[in-house]
């Protein structure tokens, strides 16, 4: 098989799951236990901490709790800022924070204002700074998109948010871009998402950076774990082995990035024009590319993939819950409805190979050409 | 070393954890992807759903959502239902159950109320029916105590207070229960709290088993996982790894109930009476022994049993973070200050054998009558 559905979860890295093996085996113990077996996994919970932290952020201005995955870390962010007059957001986020924006709505906490997407799935920034005013207690804009791959200037966004409001409290939801694409955090970011098993760590596992001098409040309370912010007996396994996933892929992120880039285009090149639509901008992430087949089904393609080998997706794994036919973030890019039934994403990660994508070149277009000649 | 701290966390089965590892390996699809493998991993997911929930409740009367921890589980109870008037909980709770009341009673959602305990640990069951009346909305009540080891007959006390007020949700944190004391839920329970690590499961995974009929609000909020109640990408492997550990459980629950209470009952009458006073109960959990060396440090006797090689705990690890010297629920049995500064906690798995009993008995009075010869 050929996995091309990394942007849904990515194989769990080998060799930070042996790394961090020894988590479960024999230093299995809970972290808050007295004795110094318990104190030498805090230390081991603060290294995975600062590791993961200053791989994007000055650790001076920033600081990292552990979560159970970044749905968690984006309604942690929400249901703490998003508290009072107008929040803003975007119409290509993910569904852990557009329910959430809807169930604050519903509850009249907040005006949940929707910034449109441009046809390459970037925010419209104008139309998002449109939308912040006085009231506006808190922005979400996603980094990278997780079906677009459009990667949005989070830094120069919020800058230019808390130009016009500097009482914003600005998220980002990072899932698709930490460990995949270079940047740092700016100052003007006040939370940042991230999710272990996007990236080689395993599922359960997320992170919610904050600035430090930002007063969140908690989210789950009991035993006081997280500096009080999230409590619960932390999962010390699942921790060190996104750290050492992360470590992996920060190693070699600038070359995967230039030759997924590459692969990327060789692949959109290489598919036939004739069938799938080019949706995934040029300037995007390098691990996704969306295409539509314009009049076809995407999930039909989807399953005639898997018959050759290749394991693709529609769009985002995570609201194919919501049982919609048409592409929502298609839709949001101004795409009509044939394409945004006919999405199918590929996605990649640094274990992709040149075969593989040689491979599904091949494979889609057969498929393509074969529904299509079915259908007439 | 002699691990003595099982309460706190237990060693991950090893067979579960082979049993599992190939949802880390070669199953470790999104099981939200609309291929044939991430079908194949729901279905993954409802035999361990049923498997964990038939071993304590009629599956035709209750359904179980998977969570990342038995706190979260607790915290979704309770910030679901506690929401007028007031609630009542015990003094004997884990901090998951105590400090969201207490963010409740200050967000002035609430009147927290908190019925005290028995000498033996158990809650006063008479007390606490005196404090619900037709303005409760919620009670909390757990089923063994995590520290004195009491069991609460949490059926015939749901049954009561619903006698008293049928409006009232009954939750009970059933951490320290679940596969360790044979029970069966009865139909006045609405919802009951599980951890995985607790026997034998991995560090990051809960669940909360309800009633059917009962209407949860979700509490994260995203993809649309678990029923909606609980978004978040499915943790597959360790939620696989906790009913496979649970399998082993309750396999041999009766036996290891049964060897355990004389084990316990062992080590207990070994101990010098000149020095250990007895706190757990005879008819409380066989996996918990709590004792205090009155006018002795109780942290100070864990660090003197460690240096001999026997791992054991002062009280819960989870509130080693609130710094407070004098054990709280030793306090709220009655016990005075000096009683409630001396106690150690000793917690059992079904690994724990009989020599490890009888060091463990010969380490105890060994340090403390080191330790009370030291003191004068």
């Amino acid at each position: 098989m050929i996995y091309m559905d990394n942007a849904a979860t990515t194989k769990p890295c080998a060799w930070a799951l042996d790394k961090a093996s020894k988590f479960v085996t024999e230093q299995f113990y809970n972290p808050s236990a007295l004795y110094e077996e318990g104190f030498a996994l805090q230390s081991e919970l603060k290294k995975a901490r600062s590791a993961l932290l200053s791989k994007v952020a000055d650790e001076n201005a920033f600081e990292l709790i552990f979560t159970s995955c970044g749905t968690e870390s984006d309604n942690h962010a929400i249901f703490s800022f998003a508290k009072r007059g107008n929040a803003v957001t975007t119409a290509g986020e993910h569904s852990a924070v557009l329910v959430p924006f809807t169930e604050l709505k519903n509850r009249g906490v907040i005006e949940s204002r929707i910034a449109p997407l441009q046809k390459d799935g970037k925010v419209d920034v104008e139309k998002l700074l449109a939308l912040v005013d006085n009231k506006t207690s808190f922005v979400s804009v996603m980094h990278v998109n997780n079906e677009m791959g459009a990667i949005n200037d989070i830094n120069e966004i919020a800058k230019r948010v808390k130009q016009k409001n500097p009482r914003v409290i600005f998220h980002s939801d990072g899932v698709q871009a930490y460990g995949k694409i270079p940047y740092r955090l700016s100052k003007d970011i006040d939370l940042y998402s991230l999710s272990a098993h996007k990236i080689g760590g395993l599922k359960g596992v997320g992170a919610l950076i904050k600035r430090k001098s930002l007063n969140l409040p908690a989210f789950i309370f009991g035993g006081g774990q997280e500096t009080g912010k999230r409590s619960g007996t932390e999962n010390v396994f699942g921790i060190k082995q996104f750290a050492y996933a992360s470590e992996k892929k920060f190693e070699t992120l600038i070359g995967d990035f230039d030759r997924l880039t590459a692969e990327r285009e060789r692949l959109a090149n290489g598919l036939d024009s004739e069938i799938y639509t080019r949706l995934s901008p040029t300037d995007g992430t390098p691990y996704i590319l969306m295409v539509s087949a314009r009049g076809l089904r995407g999930e039909i393609l989807l399953h005639m993939a898997h018959d050759k080998g290749l394991l693709i997706g529609t769009g985002s794994a995570c609201s194919s819950n919501s049982k919609t036919r048409y592409n929502k973030v298609a839709l949001a890019c101004g795409y009509d409805e044939k394409i945004a039934d006919g999405t199918v994403r590929l996605s990649f990660s640094p274990e992709t190979t040149e075969q593989e994508i040689t491979d599904a070149i091949a494979i889609m277009n057969e498929i393509g050409r074969d529904l299509k000649g079915r259908m007439g």
